[in-house]
């Protein structure tokens, strides 16, 4: 299995501290030490770091930690292999562009007997079941709408379904963002918190590390963070609903 | 105008030497200093660095001069902008899937009027005239042949007709790779050298820094190394005719 971490702002914010968290699971405090990548939104365009070695001794990881890009959206993967070999075709984010925008994936779970056919134009590089749900996803949109990005309600309606289908055939907690929303479903284990006024000191549970976000906020700044487990250890973080699916805007539930 | 460095080797190489020439040229030896990208294969797999920031400030470009990455498969841009805004979006090299493979592009030059009819499979994210080109190659391919990966011979041909056609609006100095073939097409300036046994020193001409070749490789190695101009100032790098395309495969013209 795997972890995901998800980030959605109002502002351009960076995830240096929820990172650091979130990469000492990648082989120090935990073992998902089979590699790790992170994708960040700057307007339209996306960066996209992944590497196939643990986040805990990767020099890109450390580049991370170090280089605070702010971004809206941002999801972020470490991976234990369930199944597809280690090497840099698995690694999540996947990015693939649909509708002249970039959108990016990260699954954590595992699937068993999905094979979609997957008529061509959406295909698989590495050999993950992940990677195959997401081009599955991107076929489907693309065969509900067409040529043109539909409206929010219309896509979390699509993507509901979509993602129950899939999840059907497995373990698929998920986190997908195109820069405008970051949409994610649960099926297992996810969780999210919203950092608002009045902002407080948040402390991790897997690094000697506190951050007070008074300190570095606006009174304006919202943003939401969701992943498998919670980062830290003195905030309150809200478990999904199994077969949930939750859409974020502008660091808030939509 | 931009400027354009690959490389194609027979045995995973990393560029740290090129790239610290050609970084030089993102705002200190020259003024491309509107953002910049690199691209490497690794297997089927592939990641890219790009910055928004001129390549001799960004904390990016220094890790990759720190980390040898090893890649049989490299493309890098540095940018001044001609059409389109500095945004992320606009950096190359662009990233799209094809046939189950990743396309990395990277272009030097300027189209006018070049305004394809993109039916929808790829679309520009952002607004250069460059990926627009890219979107059209894709597309182009893809109408050529179907859902499958044709032999190289058949793949250069049709790259020389599409190639020849964009270039008809301008210039088009560009690099595109699967990561099983690099492709290069010169509308203007494009030169080429290969290193192979014997190796020798090489010395940059854009910094203070010289490599012996021969204390890094083994007698079997073979690099191609092509650039919109010479990065070494004591190596014979061989010019491109205008409206040429060639194909490097295993480090050797193919």
């Amino acid at each position: 299995m795997c972890q995901l971490l998800g980030m959605n702002c109002n502002t351009p914010t960076d995830i240096v501290f929820s990172f650091t968290g979130f990469a000492s699971r990648g082989g120090l405090t935990d073992h998902h030490s089979d590699g790790w990548g992170i994708a960040f939104f700057e307007g339209s365009g996306v960066r996209t770091f992944v590497d196939h070695q643990a986040a805990v001794h990767s020099p890109v990881a450390e580049l991370i930690k170090q280089y605070p890009i702010k971004s809206q959206h941002v999801i972020a993967h470490i991976r234990k292999a369930t199944q597809g070999r280690v090497t840099l075709a698995n690694c999540h984010p996947f990015v693939r562009e649909l509708w002249g925008r970039y959108w990016v994936f990260a699954h954590n779970g595992d699937l068993k007997n999905f094979t979609p056919a997957l008529d061509g134009v959406f295909r698989p590089v590495g050999t993950t079941d992940s990677e195959q749900a997401f081009c599955y996803i991107l076929q489907e949109l693309r065969k509900r709408f067409g040529d043109t990005l539909p409206l929010l309600q219309d896509m979390r309606a699509a993507l509901a379904e979509i993602a129950a289908f899939i999840a059907s055939h497995g373990t698929f907690n998920m986190l997908l963002s195109d820069g405008s929303a970051l949409y994610s479903h649960c099926s297992t284990h996810l969780y999210y918190l919203i950092r608002q006024h009045p902002f407080a000191t948040a402390h991790l549970s897997d690094e000697e590390l506190s951050v007070d976000f008074a300190e570095v906020t606006t009174a304006n700044d919202r943003v939401a963070v969701i992943v498998t487990q919670p980062l830290t250890d003195n905030e309150v973080w809200t478990p999904f609903l199994p077969g949930e699916l939750k859409v974020f805007v502008e660091g808030a539930v939509a």
